[in-house]
């Protein structure tokens, strides 16, 4: 059901590599909420994703580009530009990739050229994007950019690995590049920290599934879906959130404030039945 | 403009004085966005504010409680049922006092009767509202409560005095009783840490306008206005951000995550411009 | 072993009930490390406790006092002012009582006068004693405050009930009054974060084993115990640390950023065994 | 004066460049504490500093590593533990480096190949130590690792610049490394969030003297100086503080939780005497 939330928007998408990636599920949502879009993914994701399945729901242009090459950048948003018949409203960045993780190296023996790659693709990548913005002055004022983390930045998760120490460099560079944009043209910068989400790119992670259920435990309404994240995104690219900016938002049915859960509890108990 | 956001849905809203207060603004955007009301305040605060108006405006009964009596709530909650024919889907507590600042005891110094009556008004409200609807079973599944808090919760204003200490204590029963309900029917709880306001209640505290001032200067976007927060409260009544929960979500314009703003630098180097 | 940290110190330990208490064993640090002591505890704890064993070790004098008296309390620190000949450089606050804990009552279902005196002598104990201290100008510069919290301040650990709000509360005062007295007189006021304790008073919270082995799992280094508590007061309460002011700090093994641990996942598994 | 608090403990300082250097201070508090100590810095900095100065006074050797290279770390491990004869109990981590900063590059317009060695020289440095020692299984039981952070992690401060997103990546380090390391040997890994301190390095942030004097007046203790932090330090490495890990501590005279000071709104007020 459309809201008209987003009527007359125009917003980038980063990072819809199927049906199951949260950046799909929104690109959805802002179009029924009235938006247009252009979706942008790298190119070996466009090619082995179905992106061009959404491309046509959405009614959007598909512009490759690799978020670690400025030129790239450039044109994605020029050409984006030029398809908007104008500036820009909102942008998603939902962009990582764990180079050790993949690899499978742990945690403590990572290996540093990798992890730079990391680091430039998961979370330096929203400041090249909005450096990018910045440049061409592309961003409409009150525009609104939110990236996607997770609470391993706050809190240590062993197996998700360097993507810890990638979101909180990326929560970083939202409160920093918030700020500038902020005061210069009133563009406000958030990351949304979202529960563990079963998305092709998050089945990666080793142990993934344990992570899922012991969140599902630890949040009182259960693991936020994908689906949800998408709709609380469309919040955010609304006008009746302008003065949320520079936030790390939990979007997690509660996982971040619940030290414990009787469920967990009950759980650890059916383990030791003897106690 | 109404995007219908909260077509059918039906809510109690707390602490309408006058149209300075943040609960008359988001009274009318609630009306305005579909939803059935009814307003509440404290008998006295009944007879001196406006109320009336806002109850013509947004079609809603006035229903006198004092939130620190249970009776009171009780029957502001059963009545409500019968209104709306039903259960509630959203409550604004949007009430506080601060009894020693209205006496002008400084913060090392307070009167502790004064002060326990600061925290029930203040924070414990909260329980007792979520208390009887939990008695009664008043909230609807993925019902959204959301209580109004202040910075002061997280840092030190000094004139803001023993109101810190409630706000610290109202975004803790948010969290607990967040969980709870979380648990049991999917409600979610939140606080909102607005800027501060320029409200009839807010003018009671010494050196205001500075704060104000100040928190314009800090803040990247200037400060919230009190038709901004009701926009934000809408996006949390809505089912938009159904998995947020148990959280103070900062509606700031970038306040707290401002270390230190050039606006600031600037104002502090006039005031020495031999420096 | 003594380092002689405390030489020359004089501190006010509240709050030592028997030998499994954090303020007993910090008595027994601080009197190690060189300082001379007043031991303060409720009349009726006095009564059912064992403090008259530990005066005796730490050669110092026991003043009852109810915190929630202010007449007590100025008496406690005249009294404590003449024993020492002077000012006083330290206070313990390790007080705490959840009224409705021990009714049994649940946290959806409590009883407000109950929690009225569970705030006050939980948290607002602290406002009364730094009240008194202030007004009596007892505290010498530098002087060092630090009372004792509990992570549920933060985030839920259902059981913890109506103590959670408390401690928040708590931690907010000392944020409050620390302000204000590191203004006026360079004083210190913090709370430490501790692991759960098997302390007499810890025991009456239901589920308490539970939290504690849930902990001990979520700790990379284990559960702290009192004694290393007391270790920490003792930095805390020495001039090494005279800067650090206002702040919870968490005293926990690792525990309050551990999102899970492999020892977790690990059990967590083993009651599902065929996952 | 010695308190003998880290006798026959021995430990790495990374960092002293001059006597204004933080990393300096420590050594001399360390040494006057009982610890003997290995000194490094970049090859470079050893040069252009007097840490020979320093060397014979805490009788030390100086060890010349740079911090992104493996083999480099590598030897400087091997040949502590030869120097100690044994395990090594303590490290601080005194480095950083901006880049950008250094060039005068905006935030707004970092160029990210420096981007990139100012994240491995301030941040990832510390993994790569702690990978060093973990691959030599170097540090004791019961290690202490301390980092030294600023609050531009968690807040913008305009001036800092790319320097607040190694922080935080840094402080990100600290936590995920420390989980490890306390499963494995009981090591625990902290930052300090050090209060601006005028060290020949941090003169080089452009607006230095502003933030420092805002900083003081913010601080309700004043600024904590080079001389306190290493006292603080000393804390941390001693058997004192043993639960204490994965936790960025503030160490700034209370600015981090005062929102706004008396002093800092008089002198705001006098900027606009007429207000």
């Amino acid at each position: 059901m459309s809201n008209n939330l987003l009527k007359g928007k125009k917003g980038i998408i980063f990072g819809a590599l199927d049906d199951k990636s949260i950046a799909w599920k929104t690109a959805l949502k802002c179009h029924e909420q009235g938006a247009q879009i252009v979706l942008s993914n790298a190119p070996v994701a466009i090619r082995m994703g179905e992106i061009s399945k959404l491309a046509d729901a959405v009614e959007a242009p598909v512009i490759g580009a690799d978020v670690t090459n400025m030129d790239d950048l450039k044109t994605l948003f020029e050409e984006s530009q030029k398809h908007f018949n104008g500036g820009i409203d909102f942008i998603l960045h939902s962009i990582g990739m764990g180079m050790n993780v993949r690899k499978g190296k742990h945690y403590t023996e990572i290996n540093y050229e990798w992890n730079q790659k990391t680091l430039d693709i998961s979370a330096m990548s929203l400041h090249r994007v909005l450096h990018t913005a910045w440049e061409l002055d592309a961003l409409n004022e009150w525009g609104s950019v939110v990236g996607l983390s997770y609470i391993a930045a706050q809190r240590v998760f062993p197996d998700y690995n360097e993507m810890a120490d990638a979101k909180a460099l990326l929560e970083s560079v939202a409160r920093s590049f918030g700020y500038h944009y902020g005061v210069r043209k009133k563009v406000r910068v958030n990351t949304i920290s979202q529960s563990p989400t079963r998305t092709t790119a998050g089945s990666g992670v080793k142990g993934f599934d344990a992570f899922i259920d012991y969140a599902e435990k630890m949040s009182p309404l259960g693991n936020a879906s994908s689906d949800d994240c998408a709709n609380y995104c469309v919040t955010l690219f609304s006008d009746l959130t302008r003065f949320v900016t520079m936030q790390n938002l939990f979007h997690d049915g509660g996982f971040s404030f619940t030290g414990v859960s009787e469920a967990l509890v009950y759980q650890m108990q059916a383990a030791h039945p003897q106690e």
